[in-house]
């Protein structure tokens, strides 16, 4: 056993370490210059037994899923993250420098280095992932702000993350698979988030909790029903798993005008993102192909 | 039982919403004013059997400590913190209601807001708090820093909350005890930290996991050692309790120029600080009284 400062320690070495002028892990608190425009921050908690299986995952897979859950909350603003404070709570026989190979792997992907957290001894591993992010003087996407008539789209076809894990569980699949990967690291869309912003999305939502829900907050918040042509199941998924499977990570927004939609992000050399239906109205107004669409989503039930 | 859902939006009630062009609670991140100078980060967890007894303190206590513990790291640099995110990770029947009673006495007593967060079950009650800072065009006091011959100032007595933890359990105090508030209210120490910063200090840190660890890892930054005078220790605490016991939360700093010190803090309006020692030149070099000073402090074992 170590003293947690000595894994600390350790830890950075894994990590890149900081520019002149700031502070990172270390220190009471991390000194890091400030956004361009407005901050952005936001904090999601990856959970043992609920968001993660690890008789199915390694921990390194555990420590990117975190950061992608917290990074993909910036995406879908449409700006990008800076910096993140990863906590973790775990057994003290928790391999943290297994976990932290991913967390590292994540930060060179996204580009957002760790600049501090914690690390606390406890009965269930728990990683919070606290992200700042920048705005970059311009406008972030809210969920709400769709208009009646935007078109819906979703940035790639969903449900591959939970058809991952139960073909997992099945014994379906090998850790390799793309569906099994999809469970196992589920990427934030980041140029995607971009591309939609500088496209005019009116509004945009990250699907961390299933299709269905995710949409109806956008909805919700924008205080508008939807007309739904089909779902984009993606392969081998089932369409409960499309709309109420979490942690696909894709992109939903809205856009008034589409070519302009299609031509920025071809511009940008990413695939093009599906368009699923209309916004309309009448804020009751949740139909799949003139069916009411069935509710469905992750959540926590908490009294 | 209710959805998470339900459950932030009737926690949002409870507390501040954002002034115009802000967005806080209910969006996939907050967008929020950038910080006036650096952006300072950092975060704490505070998990049940570690860091609170939910025996002996309520769930109030908890939110006001883990806000209290991540602020202090920002009193530690003499800066003000600016927004917190709060992450709760519990068992599903945690009246998360209560626990942000002490979570809104924080946000209102440090002027720190919570703007985001996350909600999610787990089989134990962890709470995160991440906090964002300004150093406001200053510097920031750091660890490192101190210089030999600096004097060793603590903003008060210590020991007090390990005290008021054993006289709790052992059932020799009631609940609005003093010492029984050390434990359960602990203060971070935001007009010190900046009385500090702006009598010159050093060096400072906080001290979460005893005056021994702590002022150590000050030492260390700094290159230096120390030989104490005494240990400044709190009412009916034992000596092994002010070294070792950790969420005093009061500060340790050291200062070239004492006399700044006390009139900065008698400037202030607050309870002069202890001179404790001086640093000395030699890192090796821990004592107290002449005598080799005992190592202590609270730290978590990992591999």
């Amino acid at each position: 056993m170590t003293g947690e400062f000595a894994v600390i320690d350790r830890l950075r070495r894994l990590l890149p370490g900081p520019p002149a002028g700031e502070t990172w892990i270390g220190d009471d608190a991390a000194v890091v210059m400030p956004p361009r425009g407005g901050l952005l921050l936001t904090a999601d908690a990856v959970v043992e037994g609920v968001h993660v299986d690890l008789a199915l995952q390694g921990l390194d897979d555990v420590g990117w899923k975190a950061m992608s859950a917290s990074i993909s909350d910036v995406a879908a603003m449409g700006c990008n993250p800076l910096y993140a404070l990863v906590t973790v709570c775990g057994p003290p026989d928790t391999d943290i420098d297994l976990l932290y190979v991913g967390v590292a792997e994540a930060v060179e992907a996204y580009e957002c280095p760790v600049v501090g957290g914690d690390l606390v001894g406890a009965t269930q591993l728990a990683v919070t992932v606290a992200v700042a992010g920048e705005t970059a003087h311009r406008t972030p996407v809210l969920r709400a702000g769709a208009l009646p008539g935007d078109r819906i789209f979703v940035t790639g076809r969903v449900g591959a993350s939970a058809a991952g894990l139960r073909l997992l569980r099945a014994g379906a699949i090998d850790a390799d698979h793309p569906l099994a990967l999809a469970y196992r690291r589920p990427q934030a869309r980041l140029a995607e988030g971009r591309a939609a912003r500088a496209a005019g999305a009116t509004a945009m939502v990250d699907i961390s909790d299933g299709l269905a829900a995710d949409l109806g907050h956008l909805l919700d918040a924008s205080g508008l029903g939807a007309a739904l042509d089909f779902v984009p199941v993606a392969d081998r998924a089932t369409i409960e798993e499309a709309l109420g499977g979490g942690e696909d990570y894709e992109l939903v927004f809205t856009a008034t005008n589409p070519g302009h939609v299609a031509a920025t992000f071809a511009e940008a050399g990413l695939r093009q993102p599906l368009g699923i239906g209309y916004c309309t109205a009448d804020p009751a107004e949740r139909t799949l192909d003139g069916q009411p669409l069935p509710p469905a989503g992750w959540k926590h039930d908490f009294r």
